[in-house]
């Protein structure tokens, strides 16, 4: 298959690079980095080895762009407003859009907007940065898993991905969304908030219990909307592994470090208007959502 | 009547050198400001007017001091584990100890502590900052509300207070606690949470939802515990008034910027502890809470 990466940073970086590296067509979409990359080509130093592509197929504007069998999004989710232009060019009827993005609700607002799509959630569990211009950092982890939103089947991916070594494995879509955000809720947040890292909210005992009682108020929105097959022992488990974690700055974290936008719509916002309409209130999660739109307003006014 | 003043600060200061101004006998009870005040006397820069007590009757331990008929005590609450030692030479079997101290429970452990106390609580409605040893700033307000939480009667001193021309008034005791931390657990904490001022956290949609949700969690609480003449419209009250007011940073954000303890335990646990106890849930005050342990332990550490 032929592939699009729509935001070629830290995470589309990786995964494309890995899945050109393998032998597969893959078109990057660059912003800031294209002139760099044009000249030097694009970088990955892997804690599963380094490597190196001196001329991958890049574009500075997706109207050059090929149409794909898969489009790869790993922008911040704080730019899908720009999908319904950077996205048609690049379709067939077939075309699969993997949205590497972190929240809930993603997939149907973007349906919302572009009838038809075919779509499927990403969820990488990676520690990747960008460091310099087309320059990917890939410290650890690098599993990914499908979420087959309303694809007929994910099957052809999930099959490329294992061909550039990539360990990745079909998952309930719901599921995996509110998974992954029994981890992402709190900690992204938190750690904007209090200003401070993963290690040192569950080092204090008040927001170790905080942060607890925050996964709990996830999973019982994800139960109130049908995900019945996370329950609160995930909770312990995402405590436990986080406690295992070096020291972790979120990417919530990074963006309000950088003075970016943070990704509140989608991590906050939607899920908690998704949990309240099936009757379920998240009121630690709406303080947190009000207390990160007052400090990106002081950050970015 | 013959008074103590057991925290001669900002509010004991200036409510004890009123009533000496008046004619009473009030004996203060001072610490670092001791030798200033020997030496030059205690000021008074009021906007009621400014005066000066050349030779105040003070005194720096409890052992040195009469026995009084009130005693008011202005510590701070983080330094509550202090009283059984600095009250039992100020007493007769009917001394009245009014506390003017902000939070909730305040009465019942002092009491627990030293069964058989007169205890009545003193509801300060004033802006007053000691600015400099021995100088007291009083910006405006000024109004005291005197709760009686056990003694036979609070008549007498009201009747001093109303002498030394400060406007006074009985109020039931549980109501005017309740009443002023509907003001006090939003934005004490909320200023510390989010290191900025009232104006600000009333400014953004997001916290202003968020300040108005709490409020009416604080009123929730009452209700739950019996203070039923507490209801929602006066989180609505005090909405409009603090739009009406100049930014301020409440003592617990002076308390965090100059590295004191916070006085979390009666503003946030104790409040949180009897709600519980009612079968009353107080999520966004149990999370603003952990947040405030948090930075505290992070600013003293």
């Amino acid at each position: 298959m032929t592939y699009a990466i729509i935001g070629t940073g830290a995470i589309g970086g990786f995964y494309g690079a890995r899945l050109a590296q393998s032998g597969k067509e893959v078109h990057f979409l660059l912003h800031s980095d294209y002139e760099f990359v044009r000249q030097h080509g694009l970088q990955v130093n892997s804690c599963e080895g380094n490597f190196h592509l001196p001329r991958p197929l890049i574009y500075n504007h997706v109207s050059a762009m090929p149409q794909v069998d898969v489009v790869i999004v790993a922008l911040k989710s704080t730019n899908n407003h720009l999908l319904p232009q950077l996205l048609p060019p690049l379709l067939k009827p077939t075309t699969l859009v993997l949205l590497i993005q972190n929240g809930i609700g993603l997939e149907d607002d973007l349906l919302a907007l572009m009838p038809g799509l075919h779509l499927a959630a990403g969820l990488a569990f990676i520690c990747s940065a960008k460091t310099q211009p087309g320059v990917i950092n890939h410290q650890f982890y690098g599993s990914i898993n499908i979420g087959n939103f309303n694809a007929p089947t994910v099957a052809p991916l999930l099959a490329d991905l294992a061909d550039a070594g990539i360990k990745a494995r079909e998952v309930d879509y719901l599921e995996a969304r509110w998974r992954k955000a029994v981890w992402n809720m709190p900690f992204n947040g938190m750690t904007v908030a209090l200003h401070t890292q993963t290690d040192r909210l569950l080092a204090n005992p008040a927001t170790e219990r905080l942060i607890e009682a925050q996964m709990l108020e996830v999973i019982g929105a994800a139960q109130a909307l049908g995900v019945t097959a996370l329950t609160p022992a995930f909770a312990e488990k995402m405590m436990a592994s986080t406690r295992a974690m070096v020291p972790y700055s979120p990417s919530m974290r990074l963006d309000y470090d950088f003075h970016r936008p943070m990704e509140i719509h989608y991590l906050y916002s939607r899920p908690i208007e998704l949990a309240r309409a099936a009757g379920f209130s998240m009121p630690l999660m709406q303080m947190l959502e009000a207390e990160l739109r007052f400090l990106e307003a002081e950050n970015l006014g």
